[in-house]
């Protein structure tokens, strides 16, 4: 039985450190979407294959963790399809559930589900882990945290702005003043696809765009002219879309540079959330993009991109959109929603490489009682009840050895305080504290010691 | 693409409520672990097969959710091993990681792996999901939330001790004081077993003992009866296993009623948890109980297990017990380990069933701001920036619907306040603010509402 152990590659352990500032990052994002009116909920980690699968098409499928059905039912795998390298038949005859790749699908589901318990327009937030079957590489992880915020069944613009706050109000709070958004619309790339003679694989148009970041515009350009025939101004589209640009730059680009012409609805969004970004000064950087895609399918409005300006190639640290048909795929039509993930790990990497975790959140454990042998013991051990029950935090150091070795324990561990009841303390009915920061010791009586930490 | 959805069966969304309610007790159980000193970790839901397997035997192994490697590693199924009926070798031939069942066998991975990182004795808790390919039934779940607290590297009793003072905590905490510990120790069923004859088997016997609760100790004594043979003084010894116990007279059957002697150590240990027992007024009730078993088969030494007085049949509340061997199967030896767990849904079920989930654990929403139009909205923007920054959780409206409607929607989720402004409201340059559980309204210059909350 006996093995080297090792946690599964592209999977991590949390120490009590890494934890306490994971939950310093996710108790900021939790609190400001609190604070915008969403209610948070908790989905299963494992979802119905029928669910999971082809929602982001073939590319999604493969990021999927299949789960082998237990018991008898594993003796209905169709080896046929195994013979005939037909693998996707295969695992369908073997596994029924699989663990949610992204917090979105699960929404869907879960609002089509739950309809006739939810009032609309329904602000809900969730963070919870989700898994991909990637290949695990420098900041990529197989198993990671996502906080999303979605409003389901509403169509208004002020939820494209509402995003916008959230974003920067998360941002700001984390003191990550290094991060920017960028925003685009689905749309717009489709008015732009449109104009450069592209009528038809808007996806492959999109994957192209995606990469930009990756390979540059330049690079970008001649994929497209490689890919596509037939294509008219992308010398001129591609000048354009290479800057980045205020709103209202952006809705004039639209207005006069295309001979399509973008519909009354669209603009008027645009005109709409351009004010409501022009009138808020709490916002952080915002750029408009035409060539940002968010490689993800199901987008049919506005989209988001958050990145960190000294740390880029990290890639986004949130993102977003607005989609139209998502809970369509579950028989519930016509509900427009939109939302925004944050990726707990890549702001926790630039946090940390920003040195900008606060320095309170640190390793700190707080009383440890120093073991003269059991007989000592239960006689503070009311007192160390009443201790606990005032809100310390008290370490009875279980075993009796030698004290240099409790204390080199109390020193490892960063201990704040120790707590000394020995022979001599007992013929003085006192306890003594040995503040551990600066060496000073206190002697007390029993019923002063309570005291002296409420001061 | 259409169908009806629904989450996997023995899995559950949670709802707002009962996600706040979840989150009570997990906040209660995470304040009395940390009390005591231990810190938090965390590790990944997925494990290496070869780390999960075999850790309870083969029963253990049928829980195991296996997941299916992914990209060309499909190609390697071992189809032989399936024609010839072998399901774990063909199970093993298509998967190398798992779900994992507990957070002990992680913690023991984890203790081995970054041994030279601990400084023991090592106090740690972690409050995580676990997943059992069991046949869903009512209060048994697929997946489930476990919250434990281990120490890994000490001997000493006063650990034993320690986790009875942090059971009888949570559950008065909790203001269940409809609970009780039992205890008992493997050791002193190993000397029962051998007082009957058993000599061999000693894990069919644990088994038996393990179902009393279900199905009386006559039938018990039955089932051991046709199970092994030459058995001596088993009505005697089931006489005395059927009562429950002080720990005093725990101690003194063992000292009188045996004729095999338990060791010096086992009466020590036992004598002083007596001691540290009847010296702490704080605890709940403890019983000892000889037939306690626990099932899972690590345990060496005291084992724990909490019940429901008014709702015993839903199984237990939380268990533990101090095992030996654990991190020997990752390689590191002699490093002793005690724990407990909480089985979170199980005490869900209990408060709700007896009512005792706190009033102010409700779906309260804060502020909801009747939407008049984005031009209303535009001038209080920074007023309900600035209400969030003050902690105050603001809904604004999303569409300017019908005010019906709107109002209809903040009683539907229980608003507390809704925030007005309209023409009359922007012609005076006030605000509105109605009590909606009160009905009563305050109008404000919009520099006082915020001091208005502040009171």
């Amino acid at each position: 039985m006996s093995q080297k152990p090792s946690n599964p590659k592209g999977t991590r352990d949390f120490n009590p450190l890494t934890l306490k500032r994971r939950r310093y990052i996710i108790d900021t994002i939790r609190s400001v979407f609190t604070s915008f009116g969403f209610n948070e909920i908790e989905t299963p980690s494992l979802e119905k294959r029928s669910t999971l699968y082809q929602k982001y098409g073939n590319e999604g499928d493969k990021f999927l963790f299949n789960i082998i059905n237990s018991g008898e039912k594993i003796k209905k795998a169709n080896i046929k399809s195994f013979e005939n390298q037909n693998y996707n038949d295969f695992v369908s005859s073997i596994s029924e559930k699989g663990l949610r790749f992204d917090l979105t699908v699960p929404l869907a589901r879960y609002v089509s589900q739950h309809q006739n318990e939810i009032t609309f327009p329904f602000k809900r937030f969730q963070i919870q882990n989700v898994w991909r079957a990637d290949r695990p590489q420098k900041g990529r992880y197989q198993e990671f945290t996502q906080c999303d915020a979605d409003v389901i069944g509403s169509k208004s613009v002020l939820l494209e702005f509402e995003m916008l706050q959230m974003f920067s109000s998360v941002f700001k709070r984390l003191k990550l003043d290094d991060v920017s958004i960028r925003i685009n619309h689905r749309s717009v790339l489709n008015i732009i696809a449109k104009q450069i003679g592209i009528n038809n694989n808007f996806g492959e148009f999109l994957v192209i765009l995606d990469k930009i970041d990756k390979i540059g515009i330049d690079k970008a350009k001649e994929e497209i002219k490689s890919k596509f025939n037939n294509l008219n101004d992308i010398d001129k589209i591609f000048g354009m879309i290479s800057q980045k640009m205020s709103p209202k730059k952006y809705l004039n680009n639209l207005k006069n540079n295309f001979t399509l012409e973008a519909d009354d609805i669209l603009l008027n969004e645009l005109e709409s959330l351009s004010n409501l970004i022009d009138n808020d000064d709490s916002l952080i950087d915002i750029e408009f993009d035409l060539s940002l895609a968010r490689g993800l399918e199901y987008y049919t409005g506005l989209i988001y991109e958050v990145s960190s300006k000294s740390n880029f190639d990290i890639g986004s640290l949130g993102g977003g959109g607005r989609y139209e048909n998502l809970t369509e795929a579950f028989n519930l039509k016509d509900n427009s929603g939109i939302g925004i993930s944050f990726g707990l790990d890549r702001i926790y990497h630039v946090i940390e490489d920003l040195g900008l975790f606060p320095k309170n959140i640190a390793l700190n454990n707080d009383i440890l009682v120093i073991n003269f042998g059991k007989e000592y013991l239960i006689k503070i051990s009311s007192l160390i009840n009443d201790l606990r029950s005032n809100g310390r935090n008290v370490f009875v150091y279980p075993d009796k050895n030698k004290l240099s070795k409790q204390f080199t324990y109390s020193d490892k561990n960063n201990f704040s305080y120790a707590l000394i009841y020995g022979s001599s303390e007992k013929d003085r009915s006192s306890i003594k504290l040995r503040d551990l920061k600066t060496g000073k010791e206190n002697e007390f009586g029993f019923e002063k010691l309570i005291e002296h930490f409420k001061k």
